[in-house]
């Protein structure tokens, strides 16, 4: 079979077989398939979609592109959590060592930030002495001593999404529900674990904006993660607005070091513990709400927070900083920013917080860029609250005093108030799993 | 704007601005924008279409991507004619002789063929020492003298076409009407003639296979010509069964020949008729009954082979082939195809006559390939005849014997013989004006 005569069959909407996925998937990490043809063939999918077999045919030729991690020198039960992306999420910072305080062992590939979002290994990385380019034993080792490891994509794993993923963003074919989900779930595959939690963000600092997409995405990934043979869920959780408070790398760490402490802000600690239930569900320890209420403990009792010490020792960072997180080095600089009205908050927008926090050097606009650690922004006011022209709505921490201007106004742009209260907003939407969708919280 | 943002666009059913598929097209002829996207915005156009404004922008943008020509060095109205394409449609050596001999200047640019349908250009290359590769001044001089001259293209004539089709022949985005449209008006604009007379075949042997999509198609040609302020009509013919009896170059040329003497195959002359009618009215000779009945006095009277004469000896041609046409070389061998059973032809599928033909030497698979003017086929048996087992339904001929077997067998395949007598089959369907859709026939 050509690829011509696959692009035809897309196009008039006809299934592709699993061998015939094969095929274009290896003829085109190969270079065999010229990128123009899988281009139109992207374009075509986009258009005609995938039905679930074809989708998940797809992300196991993915998978199986490149090197695939095998968890088996890992005792008992491996359970992954993916993030569809946002800003100021430093979730898997707090559950994941709550997780393996648990029981349930975490071994996890993290990626680093880039654009407005952040990533989980530029945030680890601000703990002094840490690293993340660990090899595969010590990787295990460390798994199999604290419960958790989180270090950076080594080798060549999924050369297919890699190839893929940069053709869809010059051709306007990112926004396909296959075909992000293939691309995520491909990865997850790749990495191993036997179950798979998913916080599908919805909202309008999520890339699915309205809960109906969240949701269809949420359902084609589990539907991947159960044919594939693993237990996986997904949990629909807001990113309309920032989660937590701060936004920066060793600022977020601070904050998760905060909430595994049992004082870290409300909504943050929530999705926390919800995810880390649904983590606990999908490693057997017992139904959501057993898992949510042993989650809890953990957090109360200080578990997770041991369990997050004993990782970052293992993995040659300075323990003392998540015991005693004020010795995280502080940013020379900080100025306040304020509110110019009076009213309610009735909208933060995460997109523009997350590029104030770039601007401020806490993130990247392309790879190569450095990161200044301790840069970023702490929010004082929140969706809903009640403010006073010159109240503090937030501060931002940077190296160079010139950054404030620009992002000062960048952050007041995110900001809305209005001189009505808003209605209330859910953190958590529902959980997805192969049986069907139930609505939580 | 970006290449990025105007798949964008397209693919979410926006319109493209004339200025934005300037940049478009140009950046794709300068190498800016590459095939990757460029294939991608083609498979969204498939999807989404173009209205007939962003067509005639394409059109128009594509026209003068290169060198255009300009007729005013010749006197008169000018009238091109372009066809669909099919197999035995040697169309333009009977109604461009024809037309120039009623007053209309025919400046015609044809192409070769490729696959199984012919080319005028091989056609006439048939006629010992006539020659397509003409320069610009003498082209002139030759329309001006005999009414009409036949050449091959020349220069840089609609770069982005070649480009674009290039492309379009390998990620399925042929078959779009936009695109489709675009690509043959550009090169009839390019080509500088007043009066566009578009013969839009359909059936099972054109390119568009309903009546509706022909109608669709011609409808499109005709708005983007009157849209570039040309005369511009076109008139759907069928293309189900092969047109006239011959197949194959020099065949082609002694069946034109016989057509301008008035006893050519029946169909073959009413088309020509029909079209050569339309050329005339595009160039103002009268309304099309006047000019229907001038073109047949012309055919009765032998202006139009006088004319093809002229024009064969303009361009270096032995005109006494014209006059004499048993003085073409005959194929050293041949042979009788037979029906293998009695009944009625039902059907003639012409792409597997055009292939036997090909099969014979009368055709190219390849751009380089020779062409042996000689072979091809006549047809004795044409649709819904009667036939009896053994009666002669074809004959071939070839330059080596070899070659039979497989046409033989090729063309037999080709026929459909049925126990009852098949339905009429119209032979012209309509005319396609900017007014509308009229009925003919």
């Amino acid at each position: 079979m050509r690829m011509y005569d696959l692009i035809e069959k897309k196009k008039h909407g006809k299934r592709l077989t699993r061998q015939e996925i094969g095929q274009m998937v290896r003829g085109f990490v190969e270079g065999q398939i010229p990128d123009y043809q899988m281009s139109a063939m992207l374009m075509a999918i986009y258009f005609r979609g995938m039905d679930e077999e074809e989708t998940l045919g797809l992300t196991l030729e993915m998978a199986s592109s490149g090197d695939t991690v095998d968890l088996s020198g890992i005792e008992g039960i491996k359970v992954d959590k993916h993030s569809t992306g946002g800003v100021g999420d430093k979730t898997t910072l707090v559950i994941g060592p709550l997780a393996a305080a648990l029981g349930v062992k975490v071994a996890k590939m993290s990626g680093r930030g880039l654009g407005h979002t952040g990533g989980t290994i530029d945030k680890l990385e601000s703990i002094p002495g840490l690293g993340t380019a660990i090899g595969r034993e010590r990787f295990f080792e460390i798994v199999n001593e604290t419960g958790i490891a989180v270090i950076g994509q080594s080798g060549n794993m999924v050369p297919a999404d890699k190839k893929l993923y940069a053709l869809r963003d010059v051709t306007a074919t990112v926004d396909s529900i296959p075909l992000i989900a293939s691309s995520i779930m491909s990865k997850k595959l790749a990495a191993g674990s036997d179950g798979i939690v998913l916080d599908v963000k919805t909202g309008s600092g999520a890339f699915m904006k309205s809960l109906e997409e969240s949701v269809a995405l949420a359902k084609e990934m589990v539907a991947i993660g159960t044919g594939a043979g693993r237990r996986c869920c997904a949990v629909i959780t807001d990113m309309d607005v920032p989660l937590g408070c701060a936004i920066g790398n060793s600022l977020e760490v601070i904050e998760a070091i905060e909430t595994l402490k049992g004082h870290g802000p409300e909504d943050l600690a929530e999705v926390c513990l919800q995810l880390c239930a649904h983590m606990l569900y999908m490693g057997g320890k017992g139904d959501i709400k057993a898992c949510y209420n042993m989650a809890k403990e953990a957090m109360a009792d200080g578990r997770g927070l041991r369990t997050l010490a004993a990782m970052v020792k293992a993995q040659g960072g300075d323990d003392s900083y998540i015991l005693e997180p004020e010795r995280f080095k502080k940013a020379p600089f900080c100025r306040e920013v304020k509110a110019g009205e009076d009213g309610y908050i009735a909208h933060i927008d995460t997109e523009s917080c997350g590029i104030a926090s770039t601007m401020l050097g806490a993130g990247r606009q392309k790879k190569e860029d450095p990161i200044d650690y301790s840069a970023g922004i702490r929010l004082y006011k929140k969706y809903g609250e009640k403010v006073k022209k010159g109240d503090v709505i937030g501060i931002l921490y940077a190296s160079k005093e010139e950054l404030f201007d620009g992002a000062s106004k960048k952050l007041l742009s995110a900001y809305t108030i209005d001189s009505k209260a808003p209605g209330d907003k859910k953190l958590i939407y529902a959980r997805v799993t192969k049986e069907g969708v139930d609505p939580i919280g």
